[in-house]
């Protein structure tokens, strides 16, 4: 297979992902729904390590542990606003105080 | 459902997650492997922007076009380091110089 058939087969595998992502950010935003009424709060460090011990447990390579903490790292960044903005609604004051966690990072 | 329920969701996509990832880790590879033979740089950021465009296209939300952006800043940052060592062995002097690439950001 040539380069343009390997990016073929990477914007299949992308739009995959991106369905899955969308998964993962209901079942987040669910979470923080159910946390409203509960004392939990958003960041919970040792969910986040548990999150990161599954992944790398079910990881078969070529990506290398590492790699896939990195790329972890920052979609349980995207998620954490997400949840913040279920809990803390958009048109509160406290809402643009998170803002700032949300910017980009790079 | 509750919290540990979403979560059990949360878990079992991450594992599909983590599969799709190195589905397109290993497509980065063969791509670096016919890299070598041409005069294709690693950076091609035409390239990435096609595959933030491919992906938001495809987006159904609830994640923001953003969001899904800042995601895959970081997915093609560490498959730009993957690429790199396809290219440049590891054993090579040059390999180190490309270390701080991949370095933790956060």
């Amino acid at each position: 297979m040539d380069i343009s058939g390997w990016r073929k087969k990477i914007d299949d595998v992308d739009r995959k992902l991106a369905a899955l992502l969308n998964e993962r950010a209901s079942a987040v935003v669910e979470i923080g729904r159910l946390k409203r009424n509960t004392n939990l709060p958003i960041y919970e460090p040792d969910r986040e390590r548990e999150v990161i011990a599954n992944v790398q447990q079910s990881n078969k390579g070529p990506l290398a542990a590492r790699d896939l903490a990195r790329i972890y790292e920052r979609i349980m960044d995207v998620m954490r606003s997400i949840q913040k903005h279920e809990i803390v609604p958009e048109d509160s004051p406290a809402s643009h105080e998170t803002e700032i966690d949300s910017q980009f990072e790079d």
